[in-house]
């Protein structure tokens, strides 16, 4: 890739994540840190041409209106961000600050859906025109939405037919763990408003991530726009812990034909995305793709259930407890146990910048439609590829080999 | 594979991995069970030409005097096979039984170290010729003996130039965990018992599996005869927990680009094995295939130990635990923990059986040395192949595959 | 107390609690087990007076036919009662299943509630006439029952104004994990049956404990009649894991001043009491249990949930985890997890016979009323004595001692 | 007590244990944090005549030379305390910091032992006289020396024979976890380290407290003198995590008459304290402490071991897991595991300063020798007392009240 400069435009552009990844991105760039947990920074993708880091520029749409310095210095005081960092590249983050644009549709709104999108698009299209930008890569990291209607029904069984009914759920808290993209359109009969954002990417040429479970471009209203658009995408829902260890653990016990009975999980997550799963709705939507994995690895769905409880004192760290119970030999009954322990922000932020360049390289490229390649950062990947990390591992180096052929 | 008999020789075959896969193997045969934890009975090994579980007759050498229908009794009542089995199979318990010859040297045993593996090797064609087998596989389930002297330079590194050593422990517990081989050979300048079963195996032409981290084959007092052989063998020590576990997680981290800083573990395990890798040289074994597999994985040894304590009380269970501690992006300290709770013998039976199948019909595709692509089984594998277990896997479908060409 | 014999009354008594109770104290008694588990037979109950093992005699009611010795060879395949043992004590088993009675209302049942009554309390009468028993402890060890209507509103706040709604769940699965009382009394204006078996308890003259969560004497349409009668009786809730864990902790964190954040909760269980409490209405009386404990101690209730999961492949065990989130010094963030790993009706039953014996021994003693002092066994118990497992343990003794010295 | 201002004099006052309590307790007599983790700012204290916060002076030794705002900030930067704090109360650590005198001795110090005790009481009584202070409290919390010769015989039985030997392990690592009190004495005559600074204390007439497992007074060497100077003291070995749980699960599973087979359990620690503890010797002592709360709990010592393990990478932060292997009813095998997450220096402050205001106090009272009512505290306590948490907090609790009706 040339050195032109591209654009990170994200939507929930004043969440923990995007905070998180703006301020990584300038340190890493400054030699202040190094790459660790960005995938894209290591060997096999260095002839992928993907542009560095120092050549994003970050933009977005935020209902919330906390500065991004305030927000890094918050999540300095929570342990996310080290010591001293948001004051070395406060400059950065001023300047992405003067990129995020307000998001929608705000209480009182009147604006339809049609008239959302078409702001949205413009302040993308103006990001790109005003800053000479390559291009700009449209990223969802806000907080998880409802699920409702048909839409409620999740899952893998449910991405061919998914509805296209409105969201239903309040405003998240500003500031929140996740960014705030907004309440769901007025007047019952639009899209939810992860789908109007992913359609204002569409309109603005953008191509369009969707990192979290909301509904995105994952809905029949927008299958047509999408094919015409001709740009790539990929989502959806970042895989970041328990999904991530249930990848490589449930191809290990079917490798060794052990019987899993049961699988069992609960998440304790604090910040804003606890808040957004403690509903019902969008705990489902999350749930679904924690499932999958082990239904389209194991070829059965085991018993056990997946909990997510909002323990706001636990911030913006989770901890994730798994127990499987397998049979071994002759029947005998084992046990695994699995505590993860992680940031969501720091797990999630290296991978939404891999996730920047890979699509910015797939659409210098010429590619479109959904990079199935891309599964390995998903819990709910587009396409039908492996469920296995190790096998979506090594689809995403052929993915790097083949863009970095093509250069 | 035509319909001719394979035998099994079992170096500690009154132990009870050797129980468990006498026991395991007559009760699948008999469709009394499934064969769960046997990876050869699943759908890519059905080309591969490998003998049927029934076509398999038990035998081998132990120091201990236990019936093998006693030692399965007190296995049920320690809840490693399920109650009625060993009654079930009592026939063919006897009937194995009475194929078991006494190990050594025994305590007071005048016979050289050649007297020694003259006699094993005469047990072991005496089993094929009397029985009329095509073949003997040769398989080491006994309890692991200490490393001594320069054999005590463990690990990967100590490969190359392990010395050969007495080895110095003394008498297991008769009918302990794992089998009992006897002693080492008297004098100071001879092999390690196990070395003189393998030397045995290779005068008697039986292919050879090292399931425990004996020195077995790996000494280069054996290494011109093993060559001169031409038989296939495999090895070393294995994979059955937290080792395990390990080659799934590490190359996940890897894969992730989070630096892994430290990495501990401890080991509960009582039975025979317990009290055998309570002896520091025997634990010192152990241990070293199992930061192996994190060196070889991570291309760095993090920080931590391993411990393996004796805890009689629980019997054929085991628990390992482990801790990960790794940096995400920025630096952000975050924790892994595993808990693994499972049955020793129940982990390593079919593993057992897997091994004596797929390594009988490469002595009768015409293989010899070293069968590299058996990593998947071991902690300490033979040769230099890959660490990560999706990797291993991918290894030994294509020797199941290669296998199956050459019918 | 003088050598005459005293009958224990199971309401659920073929179910795993009362089976493992009745084979246990034959055994027990018999010299074939020590008696682990059991507070009263620890040195400071000798000088109490308790009736002795050997003078317990059982009977019960329950709508499930399976005959106790088949229960109890079922219990041993699960590994709850060690092999062997329900062979040695066949003739207690099969003694005590002629003593059982079928339970009620059985479905197409058309008897009011007051023929239950009189029929239940019948059964008990002719078990104490018959069999010359001093007198007859009647304890509920049946399924949890859900809570309905004003029920529902659970925990200490509900006790005083619980309401004697009907309860309206169906019928436990026969043979569950827990024994089966039956289905709630037709015609909606009647008591749960657990209220129905206790009000039964009082009409015979029979001491009554309530080991579950369901409501049995704690109704307002039962006080009455339980203050006339002039009885002993303890419950609520047998306190057997978490939360048997929780009573000792939190009072660590309190007298270290540490602050608790949040306290998180699993529960993994199978057999029928897995499945009685996935109904969320039988979750919510045993939950109310468990939270009492923490707002009783810390005088505030913690965020954080508690999960009950019904995972049948679990069988008898079960698994709870609590996540513990507590401020240290300067608001320092620590976290304790714990992971309790029990059989259920092994911790069960050996509390059970605890309280028959102590219920017992107040009856003889003239005592009547709630026995707050046996708080120690209890979750949600009588009274408003100390939360704290130690402070309970204390008044148990002092019981214990007083008991004693009205002999 | 009085207004009068009251000395706390530090054996390792660079330490992260003495800055982190002396940081602390600026910060809450400022009110800037509530006193979270102190005992005695809770209600039960109030009338005990404490020495206010605001009252308390710090100094003590030290052989490191790093300055406590600069210790203050590495543990900001380490997590350990929150952001801003040690700016807040800059001014209170560097005049802490300016009483803190060099440690001994030193390498290439031709002092001897009695030259070294001299020195360091005039340390003490100038810091005395010169600030005017009622009196002062000298307290170890000194990385811990390792045991040698006849010390190296831990544990209780040790204790009333424990030698003069000196230590002789190498200068722990300056600025380390803990504090930093030099080598021990040149000429193997001596007495280690921890025993001439206890010497130093009674001969200035001070009480001494004893937070680590080295020595100190524990020594026959020092029994006349110690019974000659009148002053109270108390140890040893501050009970902070892994032993304070055992405290109370050791009571719980004996209270309920639950067999425990086997205990074991493994500590990962960073800081200094890992590195000390590294050394053998040293986890001797510590590890005695460990096992003696279960002995003295359970009437025997289960099977299974305690691993101290040196992890840098975890800093301040500690992880202690507990494996107990129990038996339930008719020996049914269940298993508690428990997982503690903390900061050490964060644990181990508020405790540290409950003991100087508490001895501070006993001394003002005129009470002399072992305060064995301090056994709350310790992990080897003084004395007889008991070795559950509940019990020892009832008799702090009666301490407490007893001191107050002195005034």
């Amino acid at each position: 890739m040339s050195d032109a400069r591209v654009g990170v435009w994200f939507i929930g552009a004043r969440g923990s994540v995007a905070t998180t990844a703006t301020t990584g991105c300038a340190a890493i760039a400054a030699g202040l840190h190094p790459p660790t947990g960005m995938v894209t920074q290591t060997e096999p993708f260095t002839a992928t041409g993907l542009p560095p880091l120092g050549a994003l520029v970050f933009g977005g749409h935020d209902t919330a209106e906390c500065p991004l310095p305030k927000r890094a210095e918050e999540l300095t005081a929570g342990g996310v961000l080290p010591y001293g960092l948001a004051t070395a590249v406060a400059t950065e983050l001023a300047t992405a600050d003067r990129e995020i644009r307000p998001g929608g549709p705000l209480p009182g709104d009147t604006r339809t859906p049609e008239q959302l999108v078409s702001a949205f698009a413009a302040d993308m299209t103006d990001f790109r025109d005003r800053l000479g930008l390559a291009r700009v890569v449209v990223i969802n990291v806000a907080s998880t939405e409802a699920e409702t209607g048909a839409g409620a029904e999740v899952g893998a069984q449910a991405r061919a037919r998914a509805g296209a009914e409105p969201g239903e759920r309040g405003e998240a808290e500003a500031g929140a763990g996740r960014g705030t993209a907004g309440p769901p359109a007025p007047g019952g009969a639009g899209l939810p408003p992860s789908s109007l954002y992913a359609a204002a990417a569409l309109r603005a040429g953008c191509p369009y991530v969707n990192f979290t479970p909301s509904t995105g471009l994952r809905t029949p209203a927008l299958t047509a726009a999408a094919l015409a658009a001709g740009l790539p995408h990929a989502g959806r829902d970042g895989k970041t812990g328990q999904t991530l260890l249930r990848s490589v653990l449930a191809p290990m016990l079917l490798q060794r034909a052990l019987t899993v009975r049961a699988w069992s999980g609960t998440n304790l997550l604090g910040g804003g995305d606890g808040a957004a799963l403690a509903d019902p709705g969008a705990a489902a939507a999350k749930n679904a793709g924690k499932e999958r994995v082990l239904t389209d690895v194991l070829g059965h769905t085991p018993q056990g259930e997946v909990h997510i409880d909002d323990v706001p004192s636990l911030g913006d760290w989770k901890t994730a407890w798994d127990h499987i119970a397998f049979d071994g030999f002759l029947g005998t009954r084992m046990i695994l146990q699995t505590i993860w322990q992680g940031c969501d922000s720091a797990l999630a932020a290296p991978l939404v910048l891999d996730l920047a360049r890979l699509t910015a390289r797939a659409h210098e490229a010429g590619l479109s439609g959904p990079l199935n390649e891309l599964a390995f950062y998903f819990k709910d990947p587009d396409g039908d590829g492996p469920a296995a990390l190790a096998d979506q591992y090594q689809a995403l180096l052929g993915f790097a080999k083949r863009l970095g052929e093509t250069r």
